[in-house]
């Protein structure tokens, strides 16, 4: 099907002056709930929009009221947790134009999602939604939800904008966070997304974002969005985040949803003129637009989507998305001719998404059970525990190590109940459920090959526990397919290739996040900076359980002839081999992270700046290359209010992980050649090393050597050394007047410079 | 000598009314740069002022410039970083009352000092002239040398206020840091002891605070200063620190030190109407109050105080400030008859202060080679190690090594050499010089009896090493006496009793302040919040070598009998028995702490709310009565902008270091009953916990089962857990038209109930 094929068949749409007023202001809230104001009489249609962003969440309420429990079948995809992990765009993007087709067909114009704030905290209680503590992996995985998605002629919103990193107290806090940390943190998934994808449309976060609810900050929806960014599409309210019409509308938030009945105030605030009349056209054609862009995707009636290729997708995406932790003596793949014990509540019930308003009526199910019936393995199960609160009943364990002994190997299925993550709460611990670690404790000691198959959307704790299993494959929530993707891992079908888009920390309290978490009356700071995930871990040189962007395989690679070319502008490309060199068939996924050399700010020891993954059959090789743009290279910049490059070397590291780097190569670079001006409040040292200052300090000294000028002190003495430090305007205080003399001479000879260059 | 015993004879100062707009302006800026300006026809002395804060620090240069070379000489009391381990406010006074009657001998009307700010990350370069990592002790301590010196009629000046934790870039540095963390963490010392003492003077910070130069922030000059905290005196600048004369003055600082010749300026300023002429007036009256004030002291000319006495009180402070950390076999004291090798520069040439403004000429200098042969104790000494950068010598580890096999013990004295702590530079690294740990290496297996003495102003690493060392001794910097008290303490005569007024970490980079360590861009985020020192290792388990409040005895002490009575008010009184067990005489200090049950706000785990030292001769026993008020339960709130107690349950832990908890007590308090008013803003579990609002919530259900108001889910969905938590103007989210009709309901019932109580 090609983009937008009808695009030429449909009149222009409206333009916002052909409304009345009540009309435009009825335009900015929805027509209820779930769709999207229409007006008959203008020819703008009220398309419906859903829930996503792992599937389509369409309620099959038709009160028009917010009802999160029931919904019409869809493909249920792997949530992000899982999908992030498998850090491959492309089946990303196949995922979001499945779930474009099942939009036309149940007549969706705009799919909410997807969710790219970044994981701060392992507790987040969305941490299963979003997708990753590192916002450029992040931004390179979720835009392929947009282009798939979009790709069908349907739209999505880009959520939650922004800031929005927990759940407690989410509808008022204030998220207090630096312009640093913003920048280099919690914006960059967005900007890549809307330069690159073009979103048709945003959500704003409930929280506030240092003091304003996102859905009035100007700064936020105009200033950086669209005029930074260029954001085309409409900004639409996460569902009841607009506290106040003109406020927002005036902020450039385009939708109130759901709609809170009080257009007429709108109206009211024009004829006052409280809101500027251009304001609300903006913000009234933006939605008519974004009605016309859906319109030919939405009269295509009739049309049906793929079922069964939608399943197949999704088990592709769900094998994609386990991530082997541990496979000691090559527990896995299971061994075709033993017997097997399979234990865990969740390998027939099996935790395939998170609880909130992603939660999706599945086409179909399997569990692991029954994709192990499917393909003829004989396995003993036993329950093991239940999944409620109840204590641990003794026959139930029992049972579990009875057949853990009479199996020549076990699989576990351990995980976190439905009720331990949702949209609206945040977790408390990473633990497992105690009853389930005791359980693997007995069962262990009855049989000591034991692999144990997690299923959580969020980071548990695996140190406490992890000697007690021989492997352990991560499975987060892997959506409908799952039970048949993990058979084919487990049964060697396919390999493992996924990567952890999430550190996995020894013990939670190793978390700098956790000294400001969740926060307290009404705001949480950002105290972190921009230390989070592996940007702490790595550059404190603190023990973690599983790195960043780890995760084993069967197959075994190499890494090779690893060379770094400088191109213009400080940018850089990377090449790379990569050769399989075992006799299985898999995937290996290069990764590339940049350290900064001496820097003036300080600066993570290295971040992700590019990645690949590469399927190679035994005994393949190829190569690799990426490219680093300087984005790869800055730093936000508060004191030039930009980014920055400096000039000067860089390593960039190649590896498979945040901690298995196998080749570094240093480069150096021009730097973007910025300065600030000098002035009184500029050090010695600032003097000194900037072009023109330096030789305004040297003029100054060769006049202090000729008798016509005082001279600054250059023994060893504290005094030099206080004075290097110093603002030039502090000279006085260590050499009286002298000193007064020496600050004019150095600020009237900079005045006389004609300055060029620089900022 | 009575205290201010002349006042009586002094005329009364004149007011500013008397002096000309020239003479009030001349007032608030300095004679010279360590003089105060005099009017002699206004009968308005110009006394000199000179720094401490250890022992006085008059400048031999007669020029009125800045000079930080030469001195005359005075006592050299220990530096804070030793003193401020004595945890012992007496002997901290009798300090103080010394260094004033010095000053009254050498005609200095003001010493500049204590200096109280926290010591934040140990990498600061002052830490070893400033006194804790916690405010309490910090404001508890420096207070002593307050009341000690003003006691002799004498002024200080409390420094630098505020926020001035570190070194670089400390001229323009922004410290930007939350109410909290300022109110519970960065003010405490200087508000108890402004409370408490009344400094005659306060010297503000070069650095700015949230953006704002402290030299020119109202707030913190006049609002909380003065209005808050009742503060008399008068203000001085850091010397350089005032940029900007008018804006200064208008803040509430009285006085610029070194003066910059701007008097004029403060003149054309009244006249054109930008500052006011009474806040001049009133700042230039708090200048002439001081100079009444030090008048009967100044007049005392001849005096002389005993040099030989005040020897004995640095000698004393010294033996107090020393802590014993590792004693392993009862090493220390050396016996008697045993070999001695001495090892290492410091016992000849000992590090006993810091450098930078504190710097002293002492009347006299005691090494401990001095010492020991003073006693008669011979010894076989090996300097080892050389205290500059060269490399190590072969053959003084050579000497030294066989020093150490041939003695029964080896004293090892260890240290940072003087160049790597001062003012104005912050340290790079906590380690000791390569090469003398090294030597120690060398030296433990010659010997294995090694006893370390270190000299260092502020912590250094001793996890990678101290398992080398049978005994380590913490000197830190003990002033002119050091010597004498370390040969004291060694061979016995006293037992040591300090306790680490600052935590020793295993790694630097465990310390949550290293993430926002020293700042960029002009700005340091305090980011760690409260969690500050033990505050941090304690709430988050988190290993450490040797914990807050930490040190050995000879002696040994038994804590028994703790009980707590509850007073009015949000108070508590603390008894404990400490008994001497052993037969040596010793000092024990008992440390309160105060550990919050569940509070609305994040807090420490536990904080040190009172102590109290000791002396104990053998076999001795005694009881300990610390009061709590109700300051030691309060945390600081932002929403309520002020100081909070909540009602509930708190835990008093009596122990001898914050992880050497003897007993606990759990009381109850009433809590100070404020709440805040409720609004559409609060969320439906605020409604239920308000005594106000859970009646009205329960009217409404009441009508709701009537039929009469619609009725809020109440089954266990997640709407229902979504509602607990969301602000009551969201109800119409998930329910409509309903939501706003209930929304309404409460807020229109609140506001018809009179608010009484509260806040």
């Amino acid at each position: 099907m090609s983009d937008r094929q009808a695009d030429k068949d449909q009149p222009n749409p409206p333009q916002a002056g052909e409304l009345t007023l009540e009309e435009r202001a009825s335009m900015t809230s929805g027509g209820d709930a779930w769709h999207l104001q229409g007006i008959r009489s203008k020819g703008i249609p009220g398309y419906m929009i859903t829930d996503g962003p792992h599937g389509l969440r369409k309620t099959a309420a038709t009160t028009g009221a917010v009802d999160l429990n029931e919904s019409v079948p869809a493909t249920c995809f792997p949530p992000a947790a899982g999908l992030s992990s498998s850090w491959n765009p492309e089946l990303v993007e196949e995922v979001g134009r499945a779930m474009g087709e099942e939009c036309i067909q149940e007549q969706v114009a705009v799919i909410l999602g997807p969710g790219v704030n970044i994981k701060r905290n392992p507790l987040g209680g969305r941490c299963f939604e979003f997708w990753s503590e590192d916002p450029f992996l992040a931004g390179h995985e979720a835009v392929g939800i947009i282009s798939g998605v979009q790709s069908r002629g349907v739209g999505t919103s880009l959520k939650h904008f922004a800031v929005n990193n927990q759940e407690t107290d989410r509808l008022r806090i204030s998220a207090r966070v630096g312009q640093r940390a913003l920048r280099e943190i919690y914006l960059p998934a967005f900007e890549y997304i809307v330069k690159t994808a073009q979103p048709w449309t945003m959500m704003c976060a409930y929280n506030q974002v240092n003091g304003v609810h996102a859905a009035q900050d100007s700064w936020l929806l105009t200033d950086v969005l669209r005029k930074e960014w260029g954001f085309k599409g409409i900004v639409m309210s996460d569902w009841g985040a607009d506290h106040d019409r003109v406020a927002s509308l005036q902020a450039g938030l385009n939708l109130e949803m759901p709609p809170s009945g009080t257009d007429d105030q709108v109206v009211q605030a024009v004829r006052d003129g409280r809101l500027e009349a251009s304001q609300l056209d903006d913000m009234a054609q933006g939605m008519i637009d974004l009605a016309a862009k859906a319109t030919p995707a939405m009269e295509r009636s009739g049309y049906r989507y793929d079922v069964d290729a939608h399943r197949e997708v999704a088990r592709q995406a769900a094998r994609e998305s386990v991530v082997l932790l541990k496979n000691d003596g090559g527990l896995l793949p299971l061994a075709k001719d033993g017997s097997i014990a399979v234990i865990g509540e969740f390998a027939r019930t099996p935790r395939y998404q998170g609880g909130g308003s992603s939660h999706i009526t599945p086409t179909a199910l399997s569990s692991f059970l029954d994709a192990a019936g499917e393909r003829g393995v004989d396995v003993d199960f036993a329950p093991g525990f239940t999944l409620d609160d109840q204590p641990q009943s003794p026959d139930m364990t029992q049972e579990a190590v009875e057949a853990a002994g009479r199996a020549d190997s076990v699989l576990m299925f351990l995980g976190l109940p439905e009720q331990e993550e949702s949209e609206g709460m945040d977790r408390t611990s990473l633990d497992l459920p105690a009853k389930q670690l005791d359980l693997l404790r007995a069962v262990a000691q009855a049989n000591p090959h034991v692999a144990v198959i997690l299923s959580n959307g969020s980071v548990v704790s695996l140190a406490p526990w992890r000697d007690k299993a021989q492997a352990i494959m991560e499975g987060w929530l892997l959506g409908q397919e799952g039970g048949r993707a993990l058979a084919d891992l487990i049964f060697g079908d396919v390999s493992p290739s996924g990567k952890l888009a999430q550190t996995i920390p020894m013990d939670l309290d190793d978390d700098p996040t956790m000294l400001n978490w969740p926060g307290e009356e009404g705001h949480v700071d950002y105290g972190e900076g921009v230390y989070v995930g592996y940007r702490y871990y790595d550059s404190f040189r603190k023990p973690v359980a599983y790195p960043f962007g780890f995760g084993m395989s069967y197959a075994d690679f190499e890494l090779s002839d690893v060379s770094v070319r400088v191109g213009e502008g400080n940018t850089a490309t990377v090449t790379a081999r990569v050769t399989n060199t075992s006799d299985v068939d898999g995937a290996e996924t290069v990764q590339v992270y940049v350290a900064p050399g001496a820097a003036k700010v300080a600066r993570p020891s290295h971040e992700l700046k590019g990645f690949a993954k590469v399927f190679l059959k035994a005994g393949e090789s190829c190569e690799v290359r990426i490219a680093l743009d300087a984005r790869a290279f800055a730093y936000w910049s508060e004191a030039y209010d930009g980014w920055r490059v400096e000039a000067g070397d860089y390593e960039v590291q190649v590896g498979v992980s945040s901690r298995d780097i196998a080749a570094t190569v240093s480069v150096g670079l021009p730097g973007d050649g910025r300065s600030l001006p000098l002035s009184e409040w500029s050090t010695m040292d600032e003097w000194r090393s900037d072009p023109v200052g330096s030789r305004i300090v040297e003029r100054m000294e060769a006049e202090g050597e000729a008798g016509r000028l005082p001279v600054l002190p250059t023994d060893n003495s504290m005094a030099t050394m206080f004075m290097a430090a110093m603002p030039i305007n502090s000279f006085s205080v260590l050499m009286g007047k002298d000193g007064s003399t020496l600050t004019r001479y150095l600020l009237d000879q900079y005045r006389q410079v004609p300055q060029t260059g620089g900022r």
